[in-house]
């Protein structure tokens, strides 16, 4: 059995110490103070790992089970769901107004992480919830607001995204499900979607499905594409539940992993919907929370090699296996713990200086977005946009290969599945794939966040990573060597990168696209790279002004040089494959492959 | 449901324009022309594609069956089991006189590749038994040749290897294991093995197990440690069976992948075994034959790469998803096929170019052996011993990597059972595991080939790739440039990583072993880059002589300049990597982990 526990210490770290949320000027911010986000992770930690992780194995095994239309949680599922809703976690960060505590999001995301990374398959049950309730948050009319946020922010009520179909999923102008208006302003929605997570299930009331269509006799293509709320029972005027409406399941797939979400196929036979905003803007509407939901898979690629990583650790210090090479360190022992060996310190120090640098990665973007939606700051909303594809890009593959890793750490256990470690890897693999597959945020990336606003965007990344350098050099010569001489450079290879897109792109599109999955992970590691600078810097400082707790910082600082020394000059190498453009990429013909 | 097609015209391509086998003086490789190993390779592709690969789904779904002692193999298997000894598929490369069609390993090692790829848990059967019989062929008296060789040739017999116990897996020195001896000759073997690949199923009428055990009053640690065969039903003097052993499977365990395969914790209960070999020689009779059990798994992540390839590419064809940024290519479809794509095209590449030149690597790999087992070759022993390590580890990591990518092609398809890409991943990551894991052999390459025998083997690699560059080199400017001058950069990157190794892992050992996974990967790509060279040139000269497939050898070298140009550099990263040493990696306590 995995072991799971909240790494609230270094959230906390990142929280206060490297973000200084309380000190900002954000609208919410104030009242998040050290003791106030202490507390609430702590309790957040206990349901994760009291509540949520002994039903991850459980999720796993069980899956979930279709009979008569009916979907079947695992066992334990919906007593946890109860847990979650009573403590009132499902609507952290949502308005006040609709039963919600309107934290920041940021918050929200701290807390996320726990749950996600305790039990991604059942916390997914209330992040689509999350999601579908924030498109009618932005896009619902004051009815539609009242009639469904209420019970969805509770969780009473879940919800769905529906997208794909089976001969469509990156491209949606190929749709087929369709609307059909009536005369009482209502439509019919007839169609299948699939890949529908928690489209049908045993934990809620109802659930609303907000269901992609294209109106009958709209235009061609994507730009015919509208969004509809479809409730699975009818709500009367009253509130109380009605009719069974035309929504029904119509098989749940067998998956590699999230055994415990039920992945659906949705068959919608004119089922009763109502328009959520404009008329063919359902892309707008659905995509309004884009970053948000990105930013939320990405903070899964972390989760999930964060619990992986816990449980690395354990089995490397517990394993007898083999002595160290510079001399026994455990005489009395058999053999020295895997802990000793060089390749197991460093796939340990791969995986730990990726968690805890991707987390100050996420939580920066969540605070991003709160100054976008909070303070309506237009320079955080281009940041956030032209980082969500590499948050969500990056962080899910390497999440998974830190997944993968860790599994690697157990050896021919790490294969069973009763140690658990499979499933963090089956589990984490999702995250590359869904919410936009990996290849396509590299395409928005380069395609299109790059040259959005003309640049500025990009521009003000490297303003700033220039000025953190120059603001921070000079000071401490061991800190210069190891943290601002390599940002520089590996900030220096992606500005080559960005310059070899402008300048070969222009003559082929295909010499910027054929190193887009490159830049992507180039940017990624730029990322973390100046978290690290930022950390280490937040980490000597509290060293220096003196300390109870040394192994802590500088166990902080020291993660930080194995991540600039080792994980960092992957720039290079990506730099080297963009600049040798299309020509090798795209010369065969598609018949030679 | 997934495709499978024997890519015998590459194999042909491999095994005759580049190694030239049947020119080769190692005895048995003249009858090696290609009208003979291409008739082979056709009739085993039969069996692949008609009788295995059907199999490789039904397996992964209905996974073995433990009932009463009884391991019954999934639906179907029996039947294909006997359609492979009907064909005589078992014995290819086992001497004639017990039944054996005497062939080079080389040949077996090709077909072998096919039977992989298309069912790797269904192979593993007979895979262990070749593996089994191996060890008893090299260790074996007479009399035991006599009674165990001829039903295991034929694989009426299959054969185990039983070395992990629970709290050992590397560290064979710790196991448990006894062997009490008996007066007659014989031992009785008590003790628990776990993860026994085959070890007990309903497809033979006796399993020939080999355990590790140590003799009680035996030396100490791995030095005590002997091997024994451990028949499941003991064989009577006219060969018939006689009663059964006390050797009796305890569980099946539930694994990530390779379904189709019984994996078993075996009990021996005083079971009677046999020295196999000499007492407390035990390491070196099971690994006698080590070269080519791991060559057999780097070969097992080429076919299981190839494979996810070939199904990759069929749906990166089939698919229609958004349109080439480059301008239409599909006018009369509603969209462009994935494969227009660049980040799809780049994956691909990656994809083919590494299942190509990986399978010149395990090809070329098992001529060594050849040379050293025929020819009694020393060179190219030590050749294959340094080797050995580099294809193991590095070709099954990247293998896995590789079916990752060919999933990640399918998006949300790629995540469900039903498509077939999920398996492919889930049964290559055993690779990366078994018969030694991908740290331990790189391991076994610094800190043990790479000074064997002086260094002197590591040396004639360098000379060898020395002399290649400059035997071909100032002949034709594009492949220069293309092939030779990456080649010889990558061939230099390494070369200072060994020189790093021998100046300051003398200091300390742990800046050695710190860079021993980068230092496998930099020496896989290496000896690809080596392969693409030699393909590249073959390829060139077919073209230059006339050629009526003129496609198919410009694919080659576009395929070969894709990997010199985009994979090739990535030696640097790990050259970068390895100079940082220890220092990094080692810094942190144990605790702060």
């Amino acid at each position: 059995m995995p072991i799971y526990n909240a790494p609230n210490k270094d959230t906390q770290f990142i929280l206060h110490e490297v973000l200084n949320i309380s000190g900002s000027d954000i609208p919410g911010y104030s009242e998040l103070e050290p003791e106030f986000t202490g507390a609430v992770l702590e309790e957040a930690g206990k349901i994760a790992t009291n509540v949520l992780h002994p039903l991850n194995v459980v999720g796993d095994t069980e899956g979930c089970r279709l009979e008569n239309g009916v979907v079947y949680t695992p066992t334990g599922f919906k007593d946890g769901f109860a847990q979650m809703k009573e403590g009132g976690w499902t609507g952290l960060d949502m308005p006040e107004e609709y039963g919600g505590q309107n934290m920041p999001y940021v918050l929200g995301t701290a807390v996320g992480e726990l749950f996600s990374a305790s039990n991604q398959a059942f916390t997914m049950y209330q992040g689509l919830t999350h999601g579908a309730a924030s498109a009618i948050l932005a896009h619902g009319t004051e009815e539609q607001k009242n009639t469904y946020l209420p019970n969805m922010v509770s969780c009473e009520w879940t919800g769905t995204m529906n997208l794909t179909e089976p001969h469509c999923g990156t491209d949606l102008g190929l749709m087929r499900t369709k609307a059909e208006p009536q005369t009482d302003g209502s439509y019919k929605i007839s169609g299948q979607k699939i890949f529908i997570s928690a489209g049908e299930h045993d934990m809620a009331d109802n659930i609303i499905h907000l269901v992609l269509a294209k109106i009958v006799g709209g235009p061609e293509g994507i730009k015919g594409v509208s969004l509809f709320i479809v409730p699975k029972y009818h709500v009367n005027e009253d509130g109380s539940l009605g009719e069974r409406n035309g929504a029904t399941v119509g098989n749940i797939e067998e998956k590699m992993g999230i055994h415990g979400n039920s992945t659906c196929v949705m068959n919608y036979d004119e089922a009763t919907g109502y328009l959520l905003g404009e008329e063919h803007k359902g892309m707008r509407a659905m995509f309004t929370m884009m970053n948000e939901a990105r930013l939320g898979v990405a903070m899964q690629g972390l989760a999930q090699a964060d619990a992986a990583y816990q449980n690395a650790v354990e089995y490397a210090k517990d394993r007898l296996q083999g002595r160290a090479v510079t001399g026994t360190e455990n005489p009395d022992g058999p053999a020295d713990p895997l802990i000793v060996h060089p390749d197991i310190r460093r796939s340990l120090m791969d995986q730990k200086s990726f968690a805890e640098g991707a987390r100050a990665f996420v939580l920066w973007g969540a605070t991003m977005i709160d100054k976008a939606h909070r303070s309506g700051d237009k320079d955080a909303d281009g940041l956030i946009s032209l980082l969500t594809p590499v948050l969500k890009g990056f962080l899910t593959d390497e999440g998974y290969d830190m997944t993968v890793k860790a599994q690697q750490v157990y050896g021919g256990h790490g294969y069973i599945e009763e140690w658990g470690m499979s499933q963090y890897t089956r589990d984490a693999r999702i995250a590359m794939i869904y919410e936009g597959a990996n290849g396509v945020q590299a395409l928005d990336l380069v395609g299109r966040k790059l040259a959005q606003d003309g640049g500025k965007h990009v521009m003000a990344f490297f303003e700033m990573v220039k000025t953190f350098c120059k603001e921070n050099a000079g000071q401490n010569e061991a800190y210069d060597k190891a943290f601002i001489e390599p940002l520089k450079a590996a900030s220096k290879d992606l500005q080559s990168a960005g310059m070899y897109f402008m300048q070969e792109g222009v003559k082929n599109p295909n010499n910027a696209l054929s190193g887009s999955n490159d830049f992507m992970h180039m940017f990624g590691h730029v990322c973390l790279g100046l978290m690290w600078a930022q950390m280490a810097k937040a980490a000597q400082e509290t060293l220096d002004g003196g300390t109870s707790d040394k192994e802590f910082y500088e166990a902080k600082i020291n993660t930080g040089r194995f991540y600039m020394a080792r994980r960092l000059p992957a720039t290079a190498l990506h730099l080297a494959r963009i600049q040798t453009g299309a020509n090798t990429v795209m010369a065969l013909e598609a018949a030679s492959f």
